[in-house]
């Protein structure tokens, strides 16, 4: 199914503290994955997938992005960061 | 800064109530961006960055998807959809 995904992350000088338990988390369990300790910081944002029932156009990434800044991300304390299209 | 990005949606067979939500307001609002009744259906997932302070290794990919699946999101209600990195 054609879908637009728009991506939204906190902005980068927001402290994002679920992101950090995440992070704090991941070191104390000490997880079988090795290195975490390389993971230097983990931010956790918002992965909207807008499904449409034809093919997507120019047009409808324009209107994505828009409607991704306006009505699906709080610009003052998020970005979008992507919107990319998929078949 | 090298980063390795999780994506995170719910499964497919289950409702998704904010993403519904979503949607029927963007009908609702009659978004000045044209034609969200093309908009079928809303989902909404998550995306998390994982920093790392030096290259990434396939390694990293592996572990990292690892970490997805055991870690950052529940199998029960989610798919790991996509591990992608980024410098």
């Amino acid at each position: 199914m054609p879908k637009i995904i728009v991506e939204v992350m906190p902005k980068e000088v927001l402290l994002d503290p679920a992101g950090k338990s995440v992070m704090n988390a991941l070191h104390r369990k000490g997880h079988s994955a090795s290195k975490k300790s390389d993971i230097t910081a983990v931010r956790i944002g918002k992965r909207i997938e807008l499904h449409f029932d034809r093919e997507i156009t120019d047009k409808d990434l324009a209107d994505a992005r828009e409607i991704g800044e306006s009505f699906l991300s709080n610009g003052v304390i998020e970005d979008v960061v992507k919107i990319s299209s998929e078949n």
